[in-house]
């Protein structure tokens, strides 16, 4: 089971009535944050999911509304008694960014380590998921992220006892390692479908991103533009309109596309809605403070009360 | 006629009730903000006095709660259209702090002239008003601030006809430039009080304040602490209690005293004013939003409706 909570909606600028675009991802007991603009803070201590938890923050690129937030996230943390460290990954040119955002947030109660991810995207482990981080086309170094929580085979215990496998070793067994003369294979069922998510913005439509989206429950997907009109700014600053989005979850197969990532243009998201249903039915727009569990038998939705009306 | 807003009024963290503490200074056509903490531009945004008439920004300090918005404001004010330069005041380390935040705002459509305030302080102009940055004490450069805008002479057209003087010099002898054989002391009536206030926040009480504060309308002072118990936290982190700020505002003999910058501790800041108002009785605690407007004949408060509700 994977929460995830979509703390911000917006692009460009924050607004007093929607925040800069933000996921919180919450894998029990560990966490990750996707992209830190100015506010972020405030919307992660109104979530009540906890700050110390939070191990991981990816950022996408560095255009001050995904990382201006980042020097008052890190002293957040500090106040909530983090000492574990923290690792950071972002797009070359992590760490003079880093360098320049730590001169107003120097003292830490922890370590950051920072991973700069190359130009071509690369793997890695973060809140127990598997990340794979993917190049969008943004006009600069900016990435997409595609998270898989593994599902564990089942352990058969009928079948152990059948074996004669003494208890003490099932525990072993269970975790995929030899014991004695018993392979993992014998106690295990078959290969299990995990759950797995996609969260890109900020870039034109390329084919990674449907590539990324394959067999995914979910695709979190720009919605910079809604209407057809702003095709051209979409082509100017590189961002894609709510049908390119469509598509894209179309091409993937993902069994639901969420938009994010709004123009301060369009005062009311869902207003454009229909152009990307057109293209893909299961679409809908995010909003600020929106909550969504993700369980390996599906996809469940739930809003956070009162979050947008206060 | 001065208008001044308390954007936010909150220290060391932005809350979703509290916004981080800021003023927007406003001199008929001419802005200037004074601490411009992660937010702040939504804040100013939703006052609707405008960005682009903002041409001078006041740092008080580098801790990230009075800074970290500076990266999203810089670039509000590119997306308002500005062309005329920008002022930034701030103590020590200025420039060294804005290379590291202009990392994440390189491209602005404006210049932006640095001014490091030396540790004794310094005098200059911005938006029209005479500035006096004085130093506090927080434990590194901190500034508060004097501002006044100084009121002209009237001019006495009578006395003017009585002495013969033609109409195409009085504007020039009403400008205090002598024209011909008169001077601006034969056509002026005396000197007028003008419009004075102080903004210090971030200090332990240092005769400075009082000093800055004399002759003043207003005081607008830290308000971190406002329980007799938080002594010890006022001292070790160098802040002031309710009554302490309101004893410099009785030293100096200001008109009123307005508390902002209230500790996340405090959920409701007015609890405590009776300790302030013991102290030097014309004391209020500020709220986000809240406007007043300076005048020469008095002070003026006003809210803004909804602000803080929303």
């Amino acid at each position: 089971m994977i929460d995830l909570c979509t703390l911000g909606t917006g692009g460009t600028m924050p607004l007093h009535t929607r925040a800069l675009a933000s996921l919180y991802v919450r894998n029990g007991a560990r966490a990750l944050l996707v992209d830190c603009g100015e506010g972020t803070q405030v919307w992660v201590g109104k979530l009540g999911w906890g700050f110390q938890r939070i191990g991981a923050i990816l950022i996408s690129h560095y255009h001050a509304d995904h990382c201006s937030g980042l020097p008052g996230f890190l002293l957040a943390l500090t106040k909530a008694g983090r000492t574990e460290p923290v690792d950071i990954w972002g797009p070359r040119g992590l760490v003079r960014v880093m360098s320049g955002l730590r001169v107003i947030c120097p003292n830490l109660s922890y370590e950051t380590v920072l991973h700069e991810v190359p130009d071509e995207g690369s793997c890695f482990e973060a809140a127990g998921l598997r990340v794979r981080a993917f190049p969008l086309d943004h006009g600069m170094p900016c990435l997409g992220f595609r998270f898989d929580l593994d599902r564990p085979r089942a352990f058969l215990p009928d079948r152990a006892r059948e074996l004669g496998i003494p208890m003490c070793l099932w525990q072993r067994l269970q975790r995929g390692e030899s014991a004695e003369d018993w392979t993992p294979d014998a106690v295990l069922g078959p290969e299990r479908r995990g759950i797995s998510f996609v969260y890109a913005t900020d870039t034109r439509p390329v084919p990674a991103i449907a590539e990324a989206g394959r067999d995914t429950d979910l695709m979190i997907l720009e919605g910079m533009y809604g209407a057809e009109d702003d095709l051209p700014k979409a082509l100017k600053n590189s961002h894609m309109l709510y049908r390119e989005s469509a598509a894209l979850a179309r091409e993937a197969g993902t069994g639901r596309l969420l938009l994010t990532h709004f123009s301060t243009s369009m005062e009311e998201p869902e207003e454009h809605l229909a152009a990307a249903c057109a293209v893909f039915p299961r679409t809908g727009c995010a909003r600020d403070g929106m909550t969504m569990t993700l369980r390996y038998d599906g996809v469940t939705e739930q809003t956070t009360p009162g979050w947008t009306e206060t």
